[in-house]
């Protein structure tokens, strides 16, 4: 057997126990009693404890060098550039640390799950405190592998080659121009009905898949179920999202629908014939969200889609459309609704990069030692006061506490947020020019151009260039917040 | 660490793997989307092949030896056997025949599932005519490796030490009884107004939850949901048992649900503190049928229970209470209707038996070779015939195609459900020696002395004897029919 099918068989294999992690925890999040947890952790262990030794088996550099010598297709290159990449930093850590790490972030989000209700951050803090302190050492000894600053080897971790350098100009651009935005938008903005009311989940589960159909979602291949929080899992073949109902405001549930769909599209649109390889899967967290972003802000807020999806809400929410407050104007209105709020899940789309670039200047901070754990709520407040006029003091709820990330140990994850708001837009923008009319295809409940473009210019292409690469090659440049800045001003300020 | 220590850490990894590979089956059975069925099944391929790995490790035999030396404790001492059970089983087989054999039952069952609806017994007959073959194989070299027939290696699998020397007096005494016994209960049979009728699936779901939580399911470690067929599955911490709806028939899906909770009320009395060791497993399919005919039969069918459920039923289902046809007596007779059929699923607990035996009889003539596959639909009219006098010329959807068992390679499994009923009869009635007024406690809704009955005597045991030996030890003889016969002399003939 050669080395590069040998290796793609080991890869097979580690493919079908991630398979096997990913809808037990999918099953853990939608449908598990309570009394199963811990047998499930226990479960969920074992499996990462076999994956993890099987990609860090010898074997794997050994056949990685014989390998190169004979990968001549572009994928088979691919591949190997993404396994080495997952070798290397599965590699670099001692396993003593990443299960001490491991344990500390699940006692740490578990503790966080229990205080948040609570507001008790003294309660969590010890214990963030021990979450950072192994998340550095882990940064210092993948850095020194990889030649990169400890803060840099965690964002590449979540999207390959993304690094402080590249975000810094990026995020000066976007804190000096947004504040001022928002307020001239809230200030121009004009008088709205509220849509807010009691609507019956089924309906609104009803309304969630007369949203998805159409948007290209193939329920012969995958799900949409109930959770705490939305998500998407899964692989091509069976891919799951999640939204959540029981609020007064269906708008929130369906915008999740339609954020996860976007997720879900991208990973129903991977290449069949490399699925259970590693460049078959989808690129990092950046390249994720601006997938679904494209679909949740860039296509779903337009007003050419508000036109045409409002009949098929009205008919699946069982409301009078021919009240006023059912108009399309009104519903825009309702759509495009600007708002400084405390919370980053529930901003809209020109608030939410502020809720970003604050906790980006925090973790940078933590990370080269200017802030302690015991001062980051100050620092919050701080910087929710710059950038909102807001007070956070003693709301650790509705401040520090109010995000999952750091408690899981996932610092250098905020960033690809608002870096997959821009590319959204940038990648929008470039479909746009040889799609003119999107808007009014849209309107006439036509998705198929749009999806057939997403399809060959991402989703097809899988993992076989960096996401960096691939918005170079599909835009013609680098990603800048041109797009972006251009995209908020047609639809906030006009 | 000591050699027992050694193999508890290997078996609860293996455990772990075994967790993933049930809640992946269920997930499989229950929700997953159709396109997911490929990458499931390799998935799946994936942990049973590293569980094999691991089961049949040269070091499990030497860590055996020297831990046989050192296990004081009764139940270390049990566990050493389960696992020893195990290991010969596994290490008998060579792998190629065992991945064979997994493929060819996997096609034939698939085929099968095709095939029954469209009465297509030729298209069929090839593929199960492979599965015999190579179940004959295992059978042959099991056996010898056990010193036992190849059809006793069989059973062996499904129940420790069951043997054709004791199913063949018992079969024999049933198939002398039953007949005659079955045309009595017809003749005596007093006239009853049918319940059939359209009952929404909503209603039934609710009437399911109220039937399981009295009877001691707990909610909190376990879920209901639908499947094409009726199962139960998952350990202690999260057992889920699935029905059906959609006949017309409310008492199908409800004695489904009862059946099937007997199962679950076994698997969440297992003992907490041995649930990833083997010994803390569940006995064999003849003691787990027992726990679900125990409730199904001898508890729910009772007069007792009927009249205790028969309020909640009416008002789960929304039915007009005071109608005649709502009456005790109409209710029990619905219940205790016998009936000549064809399909052992929906049998009554007087002709169920007669489907086993008649399945058990072509088997032995299987695999003594006295009786080829293409001989089997006639084999089985003939049997049809005798018991019932009923003709299934040319019908192989209502006869030989009706169950997956042998399409799916499970020869040696029929006798357990037979066995299984056998001693729910004997067990029900030790436990109504100390509590002769059982009836009236399941009239009054209370059933926590039969749960903590079946606790002591039987969940909390799990495999820490024989299931053979555990009859002896809670009845005082060894299982025969007499209670069995006894009881359906007193419900069928009084």
């Amino acid at each position: 057997m050669t080395a590069v099918k040998e290796l793609q068989e080991h890869f097979q294999t580690l493919h079908h126990i991630g398979h096997a992690a990913q809808y037990l925890s999918w099953d853990e999040a939608v449908i598990m009693p309570a009394g199963g947890g811990e047998a499930r952790a226990k479960s969920l262990a074992t499996l990462h404890k076999i994956s993890h030794e099987m990609v860090t088996a010898p074997k794997v550099g050994e056949l990685l060098e014989s390998a190169k010598q004979e990968a001549t297709s572009a994928w088979d290159q691919a591949n190997l550039r993404v396994i080495e990449r997952r070798w290397t930093r599965a590699t670099a850590l001692p396993v003593d640390l990443v299960v001490a790490s491991s344990l500390a972030s699940s006692r740490c989000e578990q503790s966080w799950r229990r205080n948040r209700r609570a507001n008790n951050w003294e309660e969590v803090k010890p214990l963030l405190k021990e979450v950072l302190n192994l998340t550095k050492q882990k940064a210092e000894i993948l850095g020194e592998k990889l030649a990169l600053s400890p803060y840099d080897a965690l964002l590449d971790g979540y999207e390959a080659e993304l690094k402080r350098a590249y975000i810094d100009p990026i995020f000066k651009e976007l804190s000096e121009f947004l504040p001022n935005f928002v307020n001239e938008v809230i200030a121009n903005q004009r008088p709205h009905v509220s849509l807010k009311g009691e609507y019956p989940a089924d309906r609104q589960m009803d309304l969630a898949k007369k949203l998805m159909l159409p948007l290209g979602f193939n329920f012969g291949r995958g799900r949409v179920d109930t959770s705490d929080h939305p998500f998407t899992c899964g692989d091509l073949w069976d891919t799951r999202i999640t939204t959540r109902f029981g609020d007064d405001d269906f708008l929130e549930s369906m915008y999740a629908v339609l954020h996860e769909t976007g997720h879900a599209l991208y990973q129903q649109g991977l290449p069949e014939d490399r699925y259970d390889q590693p460049v078959g899967g989808s690129l990092g967290m950046m390249i994720h969200e601006s997938q679904s972003l494209f679909m949740e802000q860039q296509v779903c807020r337009s007003e050419g889609y508000l036109s045409y999806v409002l009949p098929i809400l009205t008919e699946s929410l069982g409301v009078d459309a021919t009240d006023e407050k059912w108009s399309v104007t009104n519903f825009i209105r309702n759509v495009h609704y600007v708002e400084k709020g405390y919370i980053r899940v529930e901003a809209d789309e020109c608030t939410y990069p502020l809720h970003v670039i604050l906790r980006y200047q925090l973790e940078n901070s933590l990370f080269d030692d200017s802030l302690s754990i015991d001062d980051l709520p100050n620092a919050w407040n701080e910087l929710m006061d710059r950038f909102f006029g807001l007070d956070t003091r003693g709301d650790f709820a509705n401040g520090v506490m109010q995000d999952v990330h750091w408690y899981a140990g996932l610092f250098g994850y905020f960033p690809c947020y608002t870096l997959g708001a821009l590319t959204a837009a940038q990648l929008y923008q470039a479909y746009t020019t040889t799609n003119s009319d999107a808007e009014a295809q849209f309107e006439a409940g036509n998705f198929e151009s749009v999806l057939s473009w997403l399809r060959d210019n991402i989703h097809s292409k899988a993992q076989l260039t960096s996401g960096f690469d691939r918005i170079v090659e599909i835009t013609g440049k680098p990603l800048t917040t041109a797009a972006f800045v251009a995209h908020v001003n047609q639809r906030y300020q006009t």
